[in-house]
């Protein structure tokens, strides 16, 4: 064999050690600020992505609109919507025709857990990117939770999503069969919002793209005014950056 | 007050202590033999059934109009049926177009994982339970799993119900805010199928309205080869009862 051949072997079994190790994630991916830094997280540490969002009964259309543009650019091998229909059981103003609570002050945003949320739904959205990463062979699923700007939300908060991790461990062949763990990735966990806008600024994210608001218009626009936009507001002004979004009030 | 009025306060009082006690219920049921006795077990033990069936695009129907029937038969408050669509994931041979496996011998059906399993499929049910328990304020949901005549599906193992259990008391609002926890019922995990059947029959069960086939033909009889079959007619013969339901061949 000739030095240039064996270098052209060399590098060939390079590639195909890349290639082995690039590894399949699931990414719940709701079009929102969060997910779609955790999406550019998982871009960053070298997964192949699948993205998954759940068309849920949301009142407004645009954040899987957002979603489905968000995977796109960020390269995803494929984006996967999933009709669930949490209307029907009731208990949350955002699926039903209650108001959203608009100008709740600070301590009550923090406190008690808020009428927006929805009954298991971190729990159900879990359970869908569990069957997929089975299907799809992967093991690794990501998820934009957060605990620092802690909203209320049980189903956000580091031990239930271990004991996420440990049950679905033991609720799949991967579990029965002792191969490769199933691990559920948190990278925003520990950040505020500020440091979650910053670091997705780093990778490059478009946060005109993203949408949070409970409460658009009909063309999309942001209200300014519901806890998430206020919360997303108060990110960008913390980490010194304008919002590139429009709102109707601020 | 004369007698007979202390008396009648008293049965007053005794009505409204035990209206109070009757707590709601979740119930998986799927038109099944085990679910249709765990309904049952409910029943017996006071609660209040709301029974949760899922049409997720399996092959045939008859099981979901079973359910619907066994509800009504037992007294059921309200019957669930939420439409969950796993089939766009693939994966299984119950909700695929591949071929049910038919006459696999004992050793096989205790040993392997066998493709009729659904990924993750206790689990994606489970959590929907979850979410209608929370919404109807129930603190107890009843699935009928098994593990003694374990047909190699994980997610029918103690551990993984235990580790779904301490799952949903973090995932919740009771789990928050240090209400009443949530438990999760199993009452046939230690019973093999001629004790379930016996069980069933002490409390009444018509095993006749149960459909357990995976493989039934356009009338809903029962094949009587399928691994489920061959389960059912096995756990039969040992509580040394016939079975009600016709097959097209034993």
């Amino acid at each position: 064999m000739q030095i240039w051949q064996y270098i052209i072997t060399l590098c060939n079994v390079k590639i195909d050690c890349t290639t082995n190790m690039t590894q399949k994630a699931i990414i719940l991916l709701s079009g929102g600020l969060d997910s779609a830094t955790t999406l550019a997280i998982a871009k960053e540490q070298k997964f192949q992505m699948v993205t998954l969002s759940f068309d849920y009964g949301q009142r407004h259309r645009i954040e899987l609109d957002r979603a489905r543009e968000i995977s796109k650019l960020l390269g995803a091998l494929e984006h996967k919507v999933v009709n669930i229909d949490l209307r029907q059981f009731g208990g949350s103003a955002l699926t039903d025709s209650m108001d959203v609570p608009v100008h709740r002050s600070d301590s009550e945003m923090s406190g008690e857990i808020p009428i927006t949320y929805v009954p298991a739904r971190n729990t159900i959205f879990l359970s869908y990117a569990l069957a997929l990463a089975e299907v799809r062979q992967a093991h690794d699923i990501f998820i934009g939770v957060t605990a620092v700007d802690y909203s209320g939300y049980p189903d956000c908060r580091p031990e239930y999503i271990i004991a996420y991790e440990k049950m679905a461990n033991l609720a799949t062949k991967a579990g029965v069969e002792g191969e490769k763990r199933l691990k559920i990735h948190t990278p925003l966990i520990d950040l505020t919002k500020a440091r979650i806008i910053q670091k997705g600024l780093q990778l490059g994210v478009d946060y005109g793209l993203t949408h949070s608001c409970y409460n658009p218009d009909d063309k999309g626009t942001a209200c300014g005014v519901c806890d998430s936009c206020r919360l997303r507001l108060k990110g960008f002004k913390e980490a010194g950056v304008n919002d590139p979004v429009e709102y109707r009030q601020v």
